[in-house]
């Protein structure tokens, strides 16, 4: 079976995101003044085959020990069910 | 009324994509081989002040404008309703 894994990595909360305030700023200069607490994160997609609870496992695994660092970032995960076809192999 | 907006930011699927062979191959090498097309893209969130039918219209223009170069980029966009209180303002 193959599943279609979505990663969200983003800074924890107590954190600063300088790419978020310079992204705010940007808004705030180009007349969007009703905008604010813009923050950065990374989306990761991948595919991964097998069996639903390892793939799930394996999943968590991937996001905590290879996407994120868990000193700055927390991360939040989907997981697909996706037919052969459509993951493409 | 606040308004929360997350966009996701992807590189279009015709265009290769570096980081996420980068990632792919890391992985592959760390075991996890049974995992392919891993793509990287952004997730930005932000929060914006007004009425439903204006902030979307503005979601999309600051998500085309701003967030996303159009010639490689793709993005797709969430609205959350928040209370004044859950939005920081």
């Amino acid at each position: 079976m193959n599943w279609r894994v979505e990663v969200v990595v983003s800074l924890k909360k107590s954190i600063l995101d300088p790419q978020g305030r310079t992204v705010e700023r940007s808004l705030h200069s180009l007349g969007h003044g009703n905008s604010s607490a813009v923050r950065v994160g990374k989306h990761i997609e991948l595919e991964l085959s097998g069996e639903q609870a390892a793939v799930e496992a394996q999943a968590h695994q991937i996001a905590r020990e290879v996407l994120t660092n868990p000193v700055v970032e927390d991360y939040h995960l989907t997981l697909f069910a996706t037919t052969g076809s459509e993951a493409g192999r």
